[in-house]
């Protein structure tokens, strides 16, 4: 009797579900679902309303992001186990998984040591960076015990000694862990008159981050724009990403209309997804 | 002297000019300026804050979209000639130009000379309407005494007396004036059991006006959704709107989250505007 109930409770469930997928078809998944690389945002974006995650996470949700590269200011780097057991579920609660942290600037031995714990008690495998360069050496010694990615983040022409574009870190990284690469942000590498497109070409073995973004202009004159209005070519993007079989992240780092970016951030997100969605086979 | 002061003062503002280009050099135009079609906006879309025009053209700034199709709780029929050179100057300020009217619904003769009226004192030359059977043939004289286009709006499988398809339409007007023809809705063909794309391919010659809109089924359950997120074929559509060479405008039709559509407005025509850009040769 009981099972028959199980049975019959079952069937209903079933039936109900059946007949709400007929009412109110569900919408189509992300287009990015399909390939091996995935849509994420970078914390970043939010740093103008760095005290309110709900507003970040209702943006992520309705842009159907869920990969959050985890910046201190939602997560600072004091948190104990219980703050990070906490700060996860709240992302799991908004469909949002945190792949990431930082960018994370860093020029001594003691602070590497705390950012690297920091993020292994995170449970990340990936550490988005900006070490000094006398610092490189030690980085190379923490990737090993850690076993852990460190993407070095690029700045363009505004930080000369920061890393200004792909090429730059390449020379600095090529001898070292592999586990040592770079987060390619696309604007600023354009923004240090180098195509990002063809940095992703040359580099991709050492590319284990991707900070979308667009610039007007290959000089340091260029400004953020949404994802669209600028110089980079995301056609040519998408196919590389593909060709290399890039499976990271390309994650919106917006810095325009930092204080009120919804719109921004939406555009530029359907833009990305309109165009590979186009450039699929 | 003065001529020289005048002189100095005009090198002056266009060494200022050419300075400031140069220190914040402009986004790219949208993508569609390079197209025969152009990107525009159904007055509908922003139905849930009629009162708001502001709004509605602050949404469309941040959009770069230039094109709206009037709607008349943003211009009523009873607008006096003052008011309505009042709504074409407040529109010029944001840099929108109205192109159409619509949608409106008719069933009557005097209904018709109304709108047609109307039509012609906003200084339209395409009207979007919804008119009873009926009341073609007389629909077929109005067009020909104001030499004016009439793009009957298809309303999906809701409304079924109502053209709820391009085939239906195309089978009442065929046989009537050449400046009868349709506004292509391609979330409620769609939903309608039709291939948007092919209807376009079908029709061409009919089509005056296109609704941007996505749903999720091709049924009636299916809803409107972002652009990109439904199943509407949006690649083939930008090529098919190049190899047919329509020349009219791409208008979103925004009906998810109508009170707080921003966001939704921002990604659907950053989509759009991504699968222009990808399907360019």
């Amino acid at each position: 009797m009981k099972k028959l109930l199980l049975f019959c409770a079952a069937a209903l469930l079933f039936t109900a579900a059946g007949a709400q997928d007929q009412k109110r078809p569900d919408p189509q998944p992300p287009i990015d679902e399909k390939e091996l690389f995935r849509v994420g945002m970078a914390g970043f974006t939010f740093a103008s309303f760095k005290g309110d995650l709900d507003r970040a996470l209702n943006i992520m949700k309705r842009c159907d992001v869920h990969y959050l590269c985890i910046k201190d200011f939602h997560l600072p780097y004091n948190s104990t186990d219980e703050q990070i057991a906490a700060f996860h579920a709240k992302l799991k609660s908004y469909g949002v998984t945190g792949y990431a942290v930082g960018p994370i600037y860093m020029s001594k031995e003691e602070e590497a040591d705390r950012y690297f714990e920091y993020a292994k008690r995170v449970g990340v495998k990936l550490i988005v960076g900006v070490p000094t360069h006398e610092l490189l050496p030690y980085i190379d010694k923490k990737v090993k015990e850690y076993d852990m990615k460190y993407a070095i983040h690029l700045h363009g022409p505004d930080l000369p000694d920061r890393y200004p574009d792909a090429d730059d870190i390449w020379a600095h990284v090529k001898d070292l862990d592999p586990r040592i690469g770079m987060c390619l942000d696309l604007g600023h590498n354009l923004r240090n008159g180098k195509d990002p497109v063809v940095a992703l070409k040359k580099y991709h073995s050492r590319v284990f981050d991707i900070h979308l973004k667009d610039a007007t202009a290959a000089t340091k004159a260029g400004y953020s724009v949404e994802v669209g209005r600028g110089l980079v070519d995301f056609p040519g993007l998408v196919k590389t990403l593909r060709k290399v079989k890039y499976d990271g992240k390309v994650s919106l780092e917006h810095e325009r209309d930092m204080s009120n970016p919804e719109m921004g951030i939406a555009e530029s997100i359907g833009y990305f997804r309109g165009v590979i969605r186009a450039t699929k086979k």
